[in-house]
């Protein structure tokens, strides 16, 4: 990890855990929501924002309250995933999940509260002298990647795909709005609030757009191949839950190829902008190449 | 129902259906976000804040995206608490709920769309020429009531008092924060576009502190005296999840007492301010003498 991701990793994770011990509500709702926002994970998307920024040689502090607000939204999303209603997953990053510990209804309201925080979370840039007209935009932004012409709806798109062969085409749709509108988002509102003209915010799109696909199918790839101890959580279960995968669709080599593609596809973009993108590149590699 | 309310229901009824109907997203989805939206009710919190517009001799029509936007956190809340893990209810205003016909993936998942979308008509006030500074305030408080510190923590509260035996002022702490925050800011919103002063905003809250405590007090009485029928679940629900209630703490009688208590406390705050206040009047009659 460079000096720049441990950096704002740990701002990052700072700034979570203090936004929700300082909320004046039951105790056992403010465990349960640290309980996922602790559990540890990689940060990709508050790194992605960050990276933005930085990446424009703006000061990556500026994108504190949104990179939480997203982490806020990813945790929350997770901790509904895993629910016995949709994956039934009893393992999280090597820990029991949410609802193991804290019961269903807990656990769905830890989401809901962590969804909700986000936003508020988000008007508070105001204090950041960011402009109220930019701040709209990007809530707006943020509401549509995570909602149902989003991560939402891929999630529900991903549980009507289970139990049927979909295309490649089909599962490309289920993830780019699953998976990929948040890291797309994160992207975008780094952008924004770095100053980009709207041809740059096209350019990061289609980067994010091969970024998010790789994420899917070194997920894909580490189900099969990964290493239960790192990643946490049995091998295989994506079978286990007969879903469509890129290894299933592409073979394992197939799939292995389609992510060198898109990895290329992302750096491509990213040479073509006239951007200090070493971070950005360090975080694509981080997305392509990990064991977790 | 006067002209006012009928006017304001159905506009605020057909721009909640039109924001779904056109969301790109899976239509099951979009089924069960509507299936709950358009199943009735008495659409109290928009009403109240169309008529704390309208109380300011302002046009209510400029509060119908934050009216949406409140239908739909209130829509979710519903929809969440039917859940199995939480209230377990099979009715819901005489119909099935949300997850007995669309399973529970989907109703969670549908109830995480209506809040995120929430928020996203929140923004769209710039289209109103409301300036950014005041959609920003609204959204903050907007969050703040319906999450951790209100609606979602007084949930939790509710559920942890589950087979205990209440007194009067925990039972109204967790009223308080359940219901009365969604709509005290249903009010407070109205009075923020309509121009209020903070000290009438002061007023108001209080006002919003005896409706939400009526609001909770008429509930319970429907609860042991309602006509199944009319309220379109069970009576005598609260007994059988051993839920504390007013009529349990004060006995009917004194719960009725209770009742008129804080309707007149709500009537003499709102005649102590200078305002056009009929409708929030007949509203306030509403939430305390309706049969459903």
């Amino acid at each position: 990890m460079s000096a720049f991701t441990k950096k704002y990793k740990d701002l990052l994770e700072k700034e979570l855990k203090q936004n929700v011990e300082k909320l004046v509500a039951p105790s056992n709702l403010k465990d349960s929501m640290l309980y996922s926002l602790n559990a540890g994970g990689k940060r990709i998307r508050p790194l992605l924002l960050f990276a933005t920024i930085q990446s424009y040689g703006k000061d990556p502090f500026k994108g504190l309250l949104p990179a939480t607000a997203i982490e806020m939204i990813h945790t929350y999303s997770l901790i509904h995933d895993d629910l016995p209603s949709m994956d039934d997953d009893d393992l999280r990053r090597g820990l029991p999940t949410n609802h193991k510990v804290y019961g269903e209804a807990t656990a769905i309201l830890a989401g809901d509260a962590l969804l909700t925080y986000s936003f508020q979370i988000m008007t508070r840039m105001t204090q950041e002298n960011i402009p109220s007209d930019l701040i709209l935009t990007t809530i707006n932004l943020l509401a549509e990647a995570a909602g149902a012409e989003g991560m939402v709806g891929g999630q529900v798109a991903d549980i009507e795909g289970e139990n049927k062969a979909l295309n490649q085409r089909e599962l490309e749709q289920i993830h780019l709005h699953k998976t990929g509108k948040l890291l797309e988002v994160s992207i975008i509102i780094g952008a924004i609030l770095a100053g980009a003209t709207s041809k740059e915010i096209e350019t990061l799109k289609q980067f994010a757009y091969h970024l998010g696909l790789a994420f899917q199918i070194r997920d894909d790839i580490l189900d099969l191949e990964g290493d239960e101890a790192v990643i946490g959580k049995p091998i295989g279960s994506d079978m286990d839950n007969h879903k469509s995968t890129y290894p299933k669709i592409l073979t394992m080599g197939g799939a292995k190829k389609e992510l060198d593609l898109h990895i290329k596809g992302a750096k491509d973009l990213l040479r073509s902008l006239n951007l200090d993108s070493a971070i950005l590149e360090e975080i694509t590699n981080l997305i392509a190449y990990r064991n977790n």
